[in-house]
């Protein structure tokens, strides 16, 4: 009989697999959700897109935004989401860090095996921008 | 060393599994916990079960009301089990959007990732009614 | 010295005040976030009112769907909005029972304070409609 | 117009009043919803009773369960419950602070808030204990 | 008999108080609470202080991530708390719609009762420091 | 195309790596994330180690209370550490099964999953154990 376990964790090859899985899955999903033509959802999930845009706050200050919000809820896909963007908009290692910070002093202790989860994402984006820019 | 990541995604052969998958995990662990004899769990767990019985409200709404509250609560095997739950109950596709529509503005953009997994589930429900009814 | 103290319950003259104030607050403060022209917000809670609209689900399912949620995620003004909504679509109370069975069997104990609130908020409706009915 | 605030506080005259109007409350609607007979409802509830009863752990150990459990999930009146619970089992302060403690770290700052409240109203616990050891 | 009723309005004789009545029992209780000397406690409440103070992230952004995540969390009294940082920082109307707006996106609509409640603060904020400014 | 599928199950080859699994990846990801030398970060994880030494109340209650409460906060991981540490201070099966009843009804049947998986790593605790004290 197969061992099945309640782990949350699995055997990747390598740590890019982790950003590239991850984007493969939730755009896969969301055209299959969006190919049933819900009009609320298709406008709520247009809406939560245009949120983010340039306001009277930037754009990378409305990340750090969306990124500290998942974490205090606790929604890995959507941290992994969330640091993709600000990874994308140039946030520094030591500026997450104080976001993880507040995110672990608001949201208490449990909030710590997130951002265990979060700092492994975070370096698979760290490790794949570096390769990229090193001329592979 | 193994890289061990924080992912929620392992690789199944065929999308049939993860309906065999959790059924199987459920049941079995659900075995070891009542053979403890511990008579709150036990009655809690009984009561909970009856509480989807019909009444004044039929089974299809009650259990609809389960998953949407699973959703809000964003509890992955509560939604599966709702949605096995559902679909015996003939639950539409259509349906089951304006489930998740409601779930998602009730809920915020956090039942996302959720949503996505609900939906790969009810498409392993889907698929497996459809193989048995067409004569395997 | 005052004694200010941490509590939710005040005196109210009548029952009929619970509704009155609730809907009172709600589209006052409603009116003044709005003026504000967050176009996002704007959108959001437009989007909200149009997703309980009549679908292939029903308005009452679809308020008994939002009723259930906010109770899970105990939320007390939520509850007060569907509540009565769900009174004007007619939900009975035996009806109520059931979608408060759930809503503790699903959330806990902690939704058990919530559903005290909600009882007192559904019979001030209830005595509202029987004064309305009885020619006052 | 009266300048409806939302705020939680409200006066009472005296710090005795918060342990007599929260039990008044609960009591008063417990018997309201218990006279709608939905047995599940009934059922979850004398079995919620029950669970703090003597077992393998005492009621004592059961009753800081409860208690924390409260906290970290940031029910009032839970908490309330709780406290009068843990009081009567006679939990001293410095006990209970080291509950406050784990609650806070565990659940994170936004306990703080219901830390405050609980403190006060087992302040006003330990105040009518010690008029009525007075002799009042 | 009185009519107790769970509602979290109550009347107050001016906007102004909400601001005060805050403070004050925030502060109240809090020196109730260290007055017992829980070493953790203490160090806890002086490092969720600290969290907040200029690092590479200066001290109107930590504040802006504060009150996202109080909202996203539904913490009234943390929202008021961040909510009075955020008026001291400068922060201006227009950009607290945007934080309004990604934490109701995030949260979902059980976030907008407490930016009903959170409008009302700032708008005594705003009157309190308009009042001040014109010299009385 | 490989099916990636959302389940947090995976196959190990036996029970014992569960337990080796999460101390691995736990102790490797804190070593990342403190090598950045985050202040806050730091202090808030050494006060939550600190947290849970012997004061007024024993380490093994304070265990229970870390226990019950990342239970009811449905924090796998932090469940996982708790029951780690319950073990160590040897916490009987029993005794455990009331944590879990009590976890159950404050928290609702969304803890029921959570409840598996964990009744899944303590066996694990206690195979190790078993295999150890056999002279392995």
């Amino acid at each position: 009989m197969p061992s099945l376990v309640s782990f949350t964790y699995s055997i990747n090859p390598t740590d890019m697999s982790i950003v590239h899985d991850f984007n493969e899955y939730r755009e896969r999903m969301n055209v299959r959700l969006l190919a049933h033509e819900n009009r609320t959802l298709k406008r709520f999930w247009s809406l939560d897109a245009s949120a983010y845009e340039e306001g009277v706050l930037d754009r990378r200050t409305k990340e750090m935004l969306g990124l500290v919000s998942s974490m205090v809820l606790r929604c890995d896909d959507c941290i992994r989401y969330h640091l993709g963007k600000c990874h994308a908009e140039g946030l520094t290692t030591p500026e997450l860090m104080e976001i993880f910070a507040i995110a672990n002093l608001v949201g208490g202790s449990i909030v710590i095996p997130h951002t265990r989860r979060a700092m492994e994402f975070w370096e698979a984006l760290e490790n794949e921008s570096a390769r990229d820019s090193s001329g592979k």
